[in-house]
């Protein structure tokens, strides 16, 4: 532990450097007039069944795009291309989050002018992708139903760093007794006054309402994503 | 991105540390007869609720007692404490992880002696504990039914550090139509020969067979965890 100092130091100078990084994604995404929402949750609560509905009912409206982060593997890339929209896997061996330039090496060939939304789904971590800008103009926390109430207590900082909160697989919702007051109230307990969607990718609950919200965000005033 | 280089050598010290502070904890866990079993897994996979029961029903025949860790609340002590054993909490702020030292600073007023089983339940995360060695004799993933069949394939590092697999939430198995040959193929292909239990907190599927297993490997010669 007598090293911690000097790793606390090397952290935050690649913190700031992240920082550094996603001011210039920022500023990129504003000058090419697109939308970036950025997905972060626990592995396995359902962010990819999310993204990839997401993606197919905004395709007929909108030109959408989708990063992937994962440890290992292309599946997730695999299931979002399903939806018809350009999607790109980022693997990052044992980091469990995305950084700013991971997201800048990604977008390389890629034509941002041509895109309406760009979403960047994170590696599967409540701790990790908290700390991290990524440029983006709203980031979603996603908790599932069958994680139990508890969440925003045990990981209250991926609470404060999103802007809006998703509780997803509402569909299970009554299998898992799920409270949900308790989670409600645990989240605002939290984060007073976020904003909590309930969605379910299986049945569709609340996918419209989650659709119209991104066209208001993307029309309206952009909100620059704060870390607090 | 310049920096890594220097993290990683940090990190690597940091890492080095852990290992001879967890060399130290596992001759005294050794020393004092007492078989520690560490949990690791997402958030949300019911560790907690399946470390109750285990406590609760060893209680009668064994003398047990277990750490928890969470990055913020005392909630899972308490949680614990309902089984009537000995619990402490370790809050790591903002670490993803428990480290070794951490596991040794909360043991310094028990007499492992005066124990047969040490359960460590780690932070929810399936990441950053993988690469720190608590000194346990056995450790354990568990991976819920609700969270998908892909989690070995995803999150390698953890599969490959633990011992046991365990498939948690197997009442909701139906619900999620969950596809256990695929989630059984997916642990042998990242992890071949790994031995696998499935377990339900709820209806008490597993946990003879679990409290089996645990007295028969206390009872066997010791086996060392090693990470690999």
């Amino acid at each position: 532990m007598t090293q911690e100092p000097r790793l606390v130091e090397v952290r935050k100078n690649i913190l700031k450097q992240n920082d550094v990084v996603a001011r210039e994604l920022r500023s990129e995404f504003r000058r090419s007039n697109v939308f970036v929402v950025s997905l972060v949750s626990s592995p396995g609560s359902g962010k990819t069944a999310f993204l990839e509905k997401i993606l197919t009912l905004l395709r007929p409206r909108y030109r959408v795009a989708a990063l992937v982060g994962d440890l290992a593997t292309e599946n997730d890339a695999l299931r979002l291309a399903r939806s018809g929209a350009p999607v790109k896997q980022i693997t990052t061996g044992t980091l469990c989050h995305l950084e700013a330039a991971m997201v800048r090496n990604a977008l390389q060939t890629w034509d941002l002018a041509q895109l309406d939304f760009l979403f960047i789904e994170n590696v599967g971590n409540l701790v990790c992708p908290s700390s991290y800008d990524l440029g983006e103009n709203l980031r979603l926390v996603l908790t599932s139903v069958t994680e139990g109430e508890d969440k925003p207590l045990k990981y209250p900082t991926i609470f404060h760093s999103a802007d809006v909160a998703l509780l997803t697989k509402m569909d299970l919702s009554q299998a898992v007794e799920f409270d949900e007051p308790t989670a409600l109230a645990n989240i605002q307990a939290v984060r007073p006054g976020m904003q909590v969607l309930r969605v379910s990718a299986k049945t569709g609950l609340g996918m419209k309402e989650f659709i119209d919200f991104l066209g208001s965000r993307r029309a309206g005033p952009r909100e620059m994503h704060v870390s607090l």
